[in-house]
C-alpha cells in the first residue's frame, strides 16, 4: 500500500517538512477536537500526496482547473463532486468505515447522486415506475431486525434509471419517475413494480467523464435499483440491489458492488400470470425478492 | 509526521485494503503512465486519511458541500479551491517541489487568486499603482542571472492590494489599478512607483473564510508586493517581497513567507526628494531594493 517519497536532499526534506509543521501548527487551536484532528489529517495526507508524485506546478493548476470545472457543472441536480468522490472510492471506503459487517445486517453501497427527497408514496403493491421506459419488475420481500423481528411501518425509499440509463431528473427539473417510497404491512413485508435495472454510464460528459476516458476507464455502473429503508430505533441503510450474471459485476465505475447485494431477478415469459393481476400479456417482466435486515442504532 | 490508523477487526481490514487494491486496479491501464502514478498515490492518500480519521458520512456530506460552495463562489474573478490550496499549505509546498534551493536564485513564493494575464505596460520609473490609495513606494532593482550576468528586456509583472486591502478586481471587473508590467533596461535595472504593502485579509467571505473562522485563524497575509519575473532562456519566478518587521510575517495565512523575500522597506519624511523628481511634499513614501535572480532553464 504503501510508497516511497522520491529521495530529496536533505536541506530540501527539511524544507518541506519544515512547511508541513507550520501548517499543521496553525491548525493547534481549533476549538472543535475533531475538526482540528480532520484537518491535520488531510494536511498530512495532501503534503504527503504532493511530495510523493513531486506535483508539478501544471498539475497542480490543472487540479485547480478541475475542481472548478466540477464547481461549475454542479447544481441542484447535478452533483460532479460526489461522482469524482465516487469514481475514486471514497464514498465507498467511507460507506466501509461506517457500516463495519454485523452478522446478517443488509450491507450498505453508495448513495449516487440521484436520491432526491420528497419521492411520492406508493400503496404496498404500486408502481413506481411512472411512466419511465423499461421491462416491468415485481420487487417484493420483508423488513427484519438483526433478531428476525418483522419491522411494521419501515420506510423505503426506492429509485432507479430507465432502461436508456437516465434517471427523472436527468431529463429535467419537473419530471418524477422511477423513485418513490412505501412502508412496510404489519407483518413487515413490501412489494411494488418497478423495472429491470440495465446498466448505464454515471454522467460522463463532465469533467469526472474526462477522467475517466484519460484513464482507460469504462463510466458504465453494474445495474442496479436503489433502496433507501429506515425506521424508528433502527440503522438507515442505503443500499442497492445488483443483478445476478450482469458483466459488469466486477467493473463497476464506482465500486458499489457486494456479493450479498447481488440478487437474482427471474424473467417470466409474456403471459405468465402476476402477483396482484395486472396485465402484461405482450411483455416479458422480471421479479426479485430482496429481504433487508436493520440494525440497532 | 506519521499517525498510525486505529485498530478495526482483521475482517474489516480486509474489506477496506480489498476496496483499495480494487480502485488501483481500476487505473492500471490508464495510457499516461504519469497521470496513472497520480491517480493511484491520489487514490492511496485519499483512502489513507477517510481509514485514518474513520471519516463519518456526516463529514463526508460537509466536504461535498465545501467543495461544492467553493465551487459555486468561484468565477473568473476568485479563485477559492486556489485559496483552499493556499490555506493548506498545498500552493506553497508544490512551490517547494518545484523550486528547489539552488544557489542565491530568487526564492519562489505562492501566486494566489489575483494574478490578470494583461496588465497594462509601464515605463521604467512608471507608475504602476493607477489611482489605488496607499502610501507611494519607489521599487527598484537589478535582475540577473545566476552568474550575475544583467538580463536585459526581461518582463516583470508587478501586483498588489491597496491601503484597504484590495485588488482591483475585488472592486469589479472594470477596475485597473495596483498592477502593472515593465521591462529591465540594457544594464538589466527596472523601478517603479508602487503602494507600500499593507496587511489584508485574503478573502474570508467563502468557504474558506469559514474554515479559517472554524479552525481559528486569522485569515491575514503578511504585508507584500507580488513579482512575476520572466525572461528567455531563464526560469520564470513567481514570488513577493515581504516587509520586514511585519508582525504577521509569522502566521501568514498561505505560508508564503521565505527569510529571503523579507526586505527593508525605507520609510521618507514628507519633503525628501524622490528619486525621480516626483513631487510629494505632503506624504511619506517609503523606498525599497529587491534584486531578482534567475536561474537558467
Amino acid at each position: 500500500m504503501s510508497e516511497a517519497t522520491p529521495a530529496v536532499s536533505e536541506q530540501q526534506r527539511q524544507v518541506e517538512e519544515e512547511l508541513i509543521r507550520t501548517v499543521l501548527a496553525s491548525f493547534a487551536d481549533t476549538p472543535d477536537q475533531r475538526l482540528k484532528q480532520l484537518m491535520q489529517s488531510l494536511v498530512r495526507h495532501l503534503h504527503g500526496f504532493i511530495r510523493d508524485v513531486r506535483l508539478t506546478e501544471d498539475e497542480w493548476q490543472r487540479a485547480v482547473d478541475f475542481l472548478t470545472a466540477a464547481g461549475h457543472i454542479t447544481d441542484d441536480r447535478r452533483q460532479e463532486f460526489v461522482l469524482l468522490s465516487d469514481v475514486l472510492g471514497a464514498s465507498m471506503q467511507t460507506i466501509n468505515v461506517n457500516h463495519e459487517a454485523e452478522g446478517d445486517a443488509t450491507e450498505a453501497t453508495v448513495v449516487g447522486p440521484f436520491f432526491v427527497d420528497g419521492a411520492p408514496e406508493i400503496a404496498i403493491g404500486g408502481d413506481m415506475v411512472g411512466g419511465a421506459p423499461g421491462e416491468p419488475c415485481w420487487v417484493e420481500g420483508a423488513v427484519t431486525d438483526t433478531d428476525g423481528n418483522p419491522v411494521a411501518g419501515a420506510r423505503l425509499d426506492v429509485w432507479e434509471a430507465d432502461e436508456d440509463g437516465f434517471y427523472d431528473v436527468q431529463y429535467g427539473p419537473d419530471r418524477t419517475a422511477g423513485r418513490g417510497h412505501l412502508f412496510t404491512d404489519d407483518a413487515g413485508h413490501y412489494a411494488f413494480w418497478g423495472l429491470t435495472p440495465t446498466p448505464y454510464p454515471i454522467p460522463h460528459d463532465g469533467p469526472v467523464g474526462a477522467l475517466l476516458e484519460k484513464t482507460g476507464r469504462s463510466p458504465l455502473r453494474a445495474s442496479h435499483l436503489h433502496f433507501m429503508a429506515t425506521a424508528p430505533g433502527l440503522r438507515t441503510v442505503i443500499t442497492h440491489i445488483f443483478v445476478d450474471g450482469d458483466q459488469l459485476l466486477t467493473q463497476d465505475a464506482v465500486f458499489g458492488v457486494k456479493d450479498s447485494l447481488v440478487k437474482k431477478f427471474d424473467r417470466q415469459e409474456p403471459g405468465t400470470p402476476t402477483p396482484d393481476g395486472r396485465p402484461l400479456t405482450d411483455m416479458s417482466w422480471t421479479r426479485v425478492r430482496f429481504d433487508i435486515v436493520l440494525r440497532r442504532t
